[in-house]
């Protein structure tokens, strides 16, 4: 049975840090199928990488090993980890990068010795490659470390209820086409309300004329603002972090 | 046999658009090989994946199955095509990006139904990863969907010969290069002119010194228009759409 | 057994040249792996392609077939190489850009013949691909062409050492975080200048307070100078070629 190990690092890939870990990996387990998520994480962004990794882990097959490797820690004393969670297997620092599957019931997490031989810039290589090809080749989560104590969690933040029964949430993240994600669950339609502007929430993108402004309920569930046909955090001004108000009142508009 | 899998987007990889396709598909073929052509079609950008994928898509093995998803329409009334074509398979939404391998004589279209769960704003997960994935299980291509009525067609325009026995056609693409695509055929030499420069038509870029611009016949057939070591889209204020005149009468100069 | 091909390309995803360089070897070869170390070299750049093979061709396991198609010089009389080293292979351009496996001791060299059918442009396609093709099927290295006689080196630079005990270097790469990888190498701490800045030499980065230089030993061994959680070409105004100077006379400070 093939092992499929997938990695998901700020590194680009010009640099070869990606090429280095691939080839550690390939060197070290026969039968694996390295698959790619991204290497384009903006450098140190470990909430986009936690986000993006909520996104798929559970999309693969039982026994995936997931590598996340966003570390602006390296080197320091920040511990190293190994998750089993879900039937999946995750490596990566422990900075919240791997929150989505610490979350879950039955997580089991240890924590990796660093080599003493590892370069101190660079534990993809050195420490989280040779992990996930560990795992790759049968050996236990157990036999890999020690369980770890209290690993950080980050949370994407909740939306909270406003006195006027308005729902206020905030931008999680902006995607390649300029779509901004919110924290947002809308239930029975209505308008957000985001950087002055007002926009309704429609069931796609079509029901509004291009160039107008739309909200919709995105592939995970939560409110997605959006420009039809055009670049919404270009054209309406929006960035992570923003407010973001759900009016449900007006659904009926 | 293992099967093929490959993947056209304008996802990008960061927001893990792509990543969770290839879960999806990974979760639902036990043997296959999902190999990247890119996710960095411009957003949206219908006519440069059309392109991307007359370049590559008889290039790959038959059986082969290529998904394309530049999907501006994507939650709308657009259909959804799996198509046969030269004995490979493609799946990808009714806006002319397939059009490639529906102008070949035996083209066989189906059109798919769009399960009622498939969110809204991402059928490259919840139905062009799935029907990818029944194909390359081997299931029929009839068995997908119903005969498809008139799928839309994008053609590449046609250059024009003039009164003055000159063609005058278009840069069709811009690459990474700075190199201009044009849709001109050059048989005999000559030149082209292009936004006020006057470009020689010669066998490889080396036949001109550096930063001269030069007109080569590209690895498509095509006249591409060129700065030898440089980026000619910049040196020469190129775009997509721009006209270009070939005259063959000068081929001595 | 599955034979491994890499890639490493300055020609981006988008245009579908590396979607064809994948379909001609896969479909040249049943059972073979195509790793993409990278398709993002800025264009046309030989040293930093070469730079990236010397870190990952060793890396990968004996067999590997490493292909690198960085070609200024492609539909000239530049020669095109298939090299068998350190039980790796390498295809690509004689550009120097193989420089890394042609140092080795008993590194053997091959001059490829161009194929009277190949694009004058895209070598890569037309000739590369078919070599990496052809070595991952078993041919031997003899039979794809004749000795090459001198193939182009390349190497990087060395430091200098200076009257004064110091030695004098250059910054030979500015990686996608900022960091600037320089050719010097450090045994026992001390100090590098750099464009009118004093960065200390540390083990690792969390040594120094977030936003403040720090040099430290990279992973390939040299000297990197950094931002701590910043990117210091950006913050120090370096770039490729920067005199750097290492004293270590100032290692106890």
């Amino acid at each position: 049975m093939r092992s499929i190990i997938t990695l998901i690092t700020d590194f680009g890939t010009a640099d070869g840090y990606v090429g280095e870990m691939k080839g550690v990996i390939l060197s070290l387990v026969d039968d694996v199928e390295v698959v790619d998520i991204t290497h384009d994480i903006p450098p140190q962004d470990v909430d986009r990488a936690r986000l993006t990794l909520a996104r798929v882990w559970r999309r693969f097959p039982k026994g995936t090993i997931h590598v996340v490797v966003v570390d602006p820690g390296v080197g320091s004393t920040r511990n190293a980890l190994a998750v089993s969670s879900d039937d999946r297997f995750l490596v990566g620092p422990d900075n919240g990068v791997l929150s989505p599957a610490l979350l879950t019931r039955r997580a089991q997490v240890i924590e990796l010795p660093v080599p003493p031989t590892a370069a101190a810039t660079f534990h993809g290589r050195d420490l989280f490659a040779p992990a996930a090809a560990a795992l790759a080749r049968g050996e236990s989560l157990d036999s890999l470390g020690v369980p770890a104590r209290e690993p950080i969690i980050r949370r994407t933040p909740e939306a909270q209820r406003a006195a006027d029964g308005s729902v206020v949430g905030e931008i999680i993240a902006v995607d390649r086409f300029g779509n901004a994600v919110t924290n947002l669950i809308a239930l029975r339609g209505g308008v957000v309300e985001v950087n002055g502007t007002t926009v309704p929430i429609r069931r796609v993108y079509a029901e509004v004329e291009p160039g107008a402004p739309v909200a919709v309920v995105g592939s995970t569930g939560f409110v997605e603002i959006a420009v039809r046909d055009g670049d919404a955090a270009c054209v309406l001004g929006l960035a992570r972090g923003m407010a973001v108000t759900l009016r449900t009142i007006l659904s009926a508009q």
